[in-house]
């Protein structure tokens, strides 16, 4: 076996998820996994950390995406506009692949170390959104929020893409969730907008609960 | 020793939290933690899980209060506005603890195993505020936008609340994002605000970058 096979890394992946839906996730091994793509377990661990690693390589290039589409917005654009926009543009990465979406979700979902594994990518999404805002001159707790916000909308777009009927793309839904965090904050704190808020008024909302 | 402890749960809080600063955390063990407290690894064990969660063990305080503040909540009162009031509402769970929770985070950001757990216990709370938006009569989409969207708040105002030389309380901050907040979302897609969005300019926003 040559040291460089052609699509390996397809082949793994695709391995992966056909042993993940057969067996389930925790009985499957690297090693069954190499042999059914015709591979090594040592050409498995060229690719892939671990064996969840198998179900989130694509996420360095889903950052670099966002990350590039947020540097190169022009200068004008409102930062959240920018995330959104750069959310949107990841759309071309899902399309074609929402059943095999649907299945790797439902394995992320029943598998603590999966979601595990996810929410520290989602995470590492979000530091690389807040550095690229930041690289635009926001301020550094703005930066974090506004990142932080971007995560929210893509985890609901995503959500909702998943299981559209209508099989809208998910730029469709980044738009769709954006305009109901829009709607959402623009509802809340309606009264304190329509005249600035005093101390007297801040006490009594802090004594509410 | 008796099996019931006066305060043991304190003791080995406190216990692990000088530990993890005079050794540092991956050197420390549970057996360490219980003899610094008195105690026995036995009842260390009867408290925490494992030596992660003698720093998360508040979570499960934080979102019953957090939960019990929506719930209770004006059926009036605006969702996002609602999930704001219940952060607020942890401020006395923090106040006094200031250097305590500096020292913690930092341990946390240091350690991978710790930041997971950390995610974990967000994504947890995220899942309960969805819930109880949910019970409030919010569709299930907007629910879990919300839930995100308020941890993003929690996320940052509590960071704020740490690095604050001013020391204002945590709920001042959580007061802070939301208006931060509700900014950045007014001025995202302004244009398209002022008149209602059409199939051509959402088509030329999509093929932007």
């Amino acid at each position: 076996m040559s040291r460089w096979e052609p699509n390996a890394h397809e082949r793994l992946q695709q391995a992966a998820m056909e042993l993940f839906q057969e067996r389930g996730y925790d009985r499957t091994t690297v090693e069954e996994i190499a042999a059914r793509a015709g591979l090594t377990e040592r050409t498995f661990f060229r690719y892939f950390a671990d064996k969840r690693e198998v179900l989130f390589s694509g996420s360095k290039d889903l950052e670099k995406l966002i990350v590039d589409t947020i540097t190169g917005a022009p200068q004008t654009t409102a930062p959240l506009d920018a995330v959104a926009t750069a959310l949107e543009a990841t759309a071309p990465m899902f399309e074609e692949r929402r059943a095999r979406s649907r299945t790797r979700q439902a394995l992320i979902a029943a598998h603590a170390e999966l979601r595990e594994r996810e929410l520290i990518k989602l995470s590492s999404l979000a530091s690389a959104i807040a550095e690229s805002l930041r690289g635009r001159g926001v301020a550094r707790p703005a930066a974090s929020l506004i990142a932080e916000t971007g995560i929210a909308i893509f985890k609901s777009a995503f959500e909702r893409w998943l299981e559209d009927p209508q099989e809208h793309d998910l730029s469709h839904h980044v738009r769709g969730a954006l305009e109901e965090l829009r709607l959402v904050t623009a509802a809340t704190g309606a009264a304190s907008s329509a005249r600035p808020q005093t101390k007297a008024t801040q006490r009594s909302r802090r004594s509410s609960p």
